[in-house]
């Protein structure tokens, strides 16, 4: 654990909080209301979190649940009584996935006008929800989306074939629902939480059409398959639907705030749509808190300034290391010297890159302690080392798993 | 011209008022204020835009001004009456420039306790005022610094081996100038406004020693000259002296806010510490607008954020362009199709790297309409070809050269 000092102390409260918010059984406690007029409530779902989001909703509702299924990715599961849980393949989809699949549509199919359908949908749900619309199979599904991503398409382009190639996708969940109600809760791994995007939208009415899709494969040069519309926005079937986003990147960073306030810090959250290098992204974040300590703009100290959102880092080195770590050590390097600061950055799911630590703290002596030991901030960064460098210091901050996956949360302290 | 709508208007409304604040001649008019008790009023100083700040303070202090001189760049003149202007070449230090620095020199010796000196320090200032310390000669100097220079020493180091070898750094012309007065008006070129920086600090004391010099020169192989010590802020000539930022980014954002806060938008400054690739630091300053338009943090619409500082680019194509247009043109890739987005970078010099243009100015359509004219963004930014594409669009800010240079300025409008 990181060396304690009252700032550590906060920022590391603030990252629990801000853990807690994300957590999948807490964020559906938290967002699922129910009135009793239902006679039956089934739970359907798939994504990686979906498990424990299911096991929430059995704990409020209990015996209300009629039953249901969920396809979650082997390993992610969680104990549940009344709903089934089905393992299967991710990220690459495979017949266990296809056989949930057509099964969670068949119980959104048999349901009647007086009954719920609660759909738990977190990350990985689109994976594990393969259903490619007959005569395709799903090696077929899986070679086409292989070769549009070997073209270069991206998530969007991805997601328009995908939705119009798929029995489950694209609204087309909700619309076998009808009449029965719909209550999609949606854990958002999403940066902008875009319900179009999550899970490629089972339950999200499609604003794209046959054409848009027709256009991209033959743009990248890509056979036609059969293509079907997806239902649209204006579909009176989405009127008996209500997409909840129970966790995201927002939520997460909310909860922080709310934290960190309580700890006495005025708060701003700078943005939770951060992309892009990560060094650069720590440059301007540095550039804030020198700002704040030059003139108390954009917030006065004692000042906690918030961001999320999921950085890059273009590996230059052969260190190891994760993106909040090298966070980290950009903006150590870039506040050295500087009295006061605390700089945070940790992914939500605890694993930062291929290591065992969610991130890393820092402060203005971080650089000086690292020479002290040895270890040049600056040679670890072009290295991409950031790992060995917080372990040295005993700056990692670890976690665990946690379950869940918003993106990363930001953390500068001025005091 | 750009085309004009309400918020592009804004955005050069808001411009022109933080170019207004960095003018040379109008900071000092805002900051200089002179009592009566002086016998002589002597100006010295040097920089690039010194003769404009001299001939303001002539219009304030009129025959009170006894007479004087400075030093300043080849064509960069004014009409003084008094003070005496004396062009040197830069950045390469000439004999033209070491004749004025000794008259500086001695005008500031023969200042008596009941006189005043003011001193008009502008950016350009530390090679406007070349004063090596004999026996070395202007050309040795010269050597040493060019070789400190391709062993990469950073600005800090290479201050502080200049200042030790110099006859009017690092205080040494304050320390001159005792027991009159000090007055020494500075217009900031210098990211934070770090006094010692800025011209090698002619009238402030210097935290460094000929220790930390030596040091230096050992570090790089480099034979070490004799070296002298400089004045240190405990001494007591320090009490006659004041150093009064009249013009800086810092001051330029102030006005700038002001502005938009008059046309009703509500305001953020960032940071006016901004550093950084150009096309992340864009990315950051786009992820924030996003955020606006999502939750209303950090700030609620109708916004105007504003940051400062100077970014750069790598070059990785063979267009042309500049920071400003480079980061306008990657922030409306960033922000395409976004609705009521405006958003500005120039630069307070009026010229963007190597062109005519003192920035550009974009919003969410701009990346539609270049694609009407056949001009693809990525492919622009890919090439560093930001001139082309705004000026074939005639979204090109021109302002001319402004006789100042207090780095750059953006503005995010978001409407």
């Amino acid at each position: 654990m990181p060396r304690q000092d009252a700032a550590r102390g906060a920022a590391l409260k603030i990252f629990r909080a801000a853990l807690k918010a994300a957590d999948p059984y807490d964020a559906v406690l938290r967002h699922l209301r129910v009135p009793d007029r239902f006679e039956n409530i089934y739970v359907i779902g798939a994504g990686k979190a979906s498990a424990r989001m299911a096991q929430a909703v059995e704990r409020l509702l209990g015996k209300r649940v009629t039953g249901g299924l969920i396809n979650v990715k082997y390993g992610h599961t969680a104990p549940l009584r009344r709903i089934e849980l089905n393992e299967c393949g991710h990220p690459i989809p495979d017949e266990n996935g296809l056989r949930g699949a057509k099964r969670i549509l068949d119980i959104a199919r048999q349901a009647g006008p007086k009954d719920l359908v609660i759909a738990v949908i977190s990350g990985g749900a689109s994976a594990l929800l393969p259903y490619p619309l007959p005569p395709m199979t799903l090696e077929q599904k899986q070679r086409l989306t292989g070769k549009l991503l070997r073209c270069g398409a991206n998530i969007h382009e991805m997601n328009t074939v995908r939705k119009h190639i798929s029995a489950i996708k694209g609204g087309r969940l909700a619309e076998a629902a009808a009449p029965a109600k719909v209550l999609a809760l949606i854990l958002s791994d999403v940066i902008g939480d875009d319900l179009d995007v999550i899970g490629s939208g089972p339950t999200v009415p499609d604003r794209s059409t046959t054409a848009d899709a027709e256009r991209i494969l033959r743009h990248y040069g890509i056979k036609v398959p059969p293509l079907t519309e997806t239902p649209k926005p204006s579909d009176p079937v989405f009127k008996h639907v209500r997409n909840v986003i129970v966790g995201s990147n927002a939520l997460a960073v909310s909860a922080a705030e709310r934290e960190a306030k309580r700890l006495g810090y005025r708060t701003l959250v700078l943005s939770t749509f951060i992309e892009g290098e990560t060094r650069d992204v720590a440059g301007v974040h540095a550039a804030i808190v020198k700002e704040v300590l030059a003139s108390g703009r954009p917030v006065r100290r004692p000042a906690c300034i918030i961001s999320g959102g999921e950085t890059t880092v273009t590996i230059r080195g052969t260190g190891s290391g994760g993106r909040n770590q090298e966070f980290a050590l950009a903006a150590a390097i870039d506040i050295a010297g500087l009295e006061k600061v605390t700089v945070f950055s940790g992914g939500t799911d605890g694993t930062d890159g291929p290591t065992d630590a969610a991130g890393a703290i820092a402060d203005g002596k971080t650089v000086a302690r690292g020479r002290e030991l040895g270890l040049d901030a600056d040679e670890c960064l072009a290295n991409n080392d950031s790992y060995q460098f917080f372990e040295s210091l005993g700056d990692l901050v670890k976690t665990g798993p946690t379950g869940t996956n918003v993106a990363d949360i930001r953390l500068l302290l001025i005091d």
